[in-house]
């Protein structure tokens, strides 16, 4: 017996199930009725970008977002130069894959560094650059806030207010802000701050994973599945309805625990987990 | 030869040389010249308190605060009732010890429990009953904001803002609040925020610890010395000061690496790194 289709706007990002390839990641979705993915930038050119973009349209799956570009806070000039060309290409993989959208991490402080309003005010500087580039070449760029954990070694852009005021010093068609519900749902601002984004036509991704404690070391790999933490993750979904979007919602998790284990079985209880949890 | 005294301001508090008995810890802060402790209850109950308050008055230490009560986010009456309780034992402390201060740390979100809102309306309702009764007591009630990587488990005030909006519903002389570096380095509303805790007489003590990464596992002992991390502390205390803050600041390092070292080259040390990084 074939299962329901998955919820029509499920999106699952790759990084949830690592352990798949990219034909088993097709393969996974399509057989589980999951209509969209988010791809990352390695393991999309490791397996080639025309690759993986025959692959994905030949099943019908839309790709919502491509992770990631930024790593923008370099304060030397030629890390800046590097920056920027390597958001270059990966506009240029974004575009050859028919995402719309390519996620940017903005980037921590160069080391040594301690003055984090100098760092945000660079990112604003090579998006002035990025974006226009971007947006000719059909991408639009999503500014994602991490969770202040993150502010120091990854993106010293900690909430979705902090997004905005990037975002819109750009026209919309060519910056929004991405909404990843681990790295916002503490910020008591976030309900007022999604309706502002979503006003704006700003939202360009929703994602979703859950906040479980103790975090592990280093952080990172701490993200729960659906349900199995605190996040009130329809009470947020149900937020960004109503700003509007009607876009995906990505599942996207970084867990060892589920990497463990066989993707198809993990797929099937992120579908069921998202009915439960999300819809 | 007899070492130049600490730096006025400087107060140790008791965790960062948590190897110390409060003994040696009064012995080693008169040795180097500190002039205040911040004080923990549990060390504190074990030594006894009068026997702490006698000791710490014949040094002739200031306690610049006393660490911690609060507690506050239960959805029950049996839980509310008990943390009540537990808070007006802590005021009892604190004033036995003279300290002017009562370190409140909220709480997280109960078990189960995904309404932030909501846990955080519990907190003004339980300081609405401890806040007059303390104050009665001689001690004033300081709202620490932690960081939001504690918010489900510790702490459901996130930021300096917050806890002001908490801490406005009562008076001045009541209920203020603690700034952490540690905690809000990231918040680029810190120092609008700061001002305005100074406009209103509400800055009750400001500690400071670096922020280094990676953060070990459970987050919570991954404090770094002063100037091994990415904080600007100087910038941290001129903005307390601008505020017109003029009170002890309080060094508060959970570090095992500093807890494995001998505890008075421990102090040489934070006392060095003080007048590097702070003063």
């Amino acid at each position: 017996m074939k299962p329901a289709p998955a919820p029509a706007r499920l999106s699952l990002n790759q990084e949830t199930i690592r352990q798949w390839s990219l034909p088993e990641l097709v393969a996974g979705c399509t057989a589980a009725g999951v209509g969209a993915v988010g791809l990352w930038r390695d393991p999309v050119r490791a397996f080639g970008v025309r690759e993986t973009a025959k692959l994905v349209a030949g099943a019908g799956l839309r790709v919502s977002s491509l992770c990631r570009g930024g790593f923008f806070t370099a304060a030397d000039p030629a890390g800046r130069a590097a920056a920027l060309d390597d958001n270059r290409r990966a506009v240029a993989e974004a575009a050859e894959l028919g995402a719309d959208t390519l996620v940017l991490v903005s980037g921590g402080l160069p080391p040594g560094e301690r003055d984090l309003v100098g760092a945000r005010g660079r990112i604003a500087s090579v998006l002035g650059e990025l974006a226009p580039w971007a947006a000719a070449h059909g991408i639009r760029l999503g500014i994602e806030p991490l969770h202040p954990m993150f502010a120091s070694d990854r993106c010293v852009v900690s909430t979705l207010g902090q997004a905005l005021d990037l975002a819109e010093q750009f026209p919309a068609e060519q910056v929004g802000v991405v909404a990843d519900a681990y790295h916002l749902w503490w910020d008591e601002r976030l309900p007022a701050d999604l309706l502002r984004a979503g006003e704006g036509g700003r939202i360009v991704a929703v994602q979703v994973a859950d906040w479980v404690t103790p975090l592990p070391e280093g952080a990172l790999l701490g993200r729960g599945q659906l349900g199995d933490g605190c996040i009130d993750l329809r009470g947020f979904r149900r937020l960004a309805d109503a700003a509007g979007y009607r876009d995906p919602v990505e599942v996207e998790i970084f867990s060892p625990g589920l990497w463990a284990r066989d993707g198809a079985e993990v797929l099937r209880e992120v579908i069921d987990r998202y009915r439960q949890h999300v819809d």
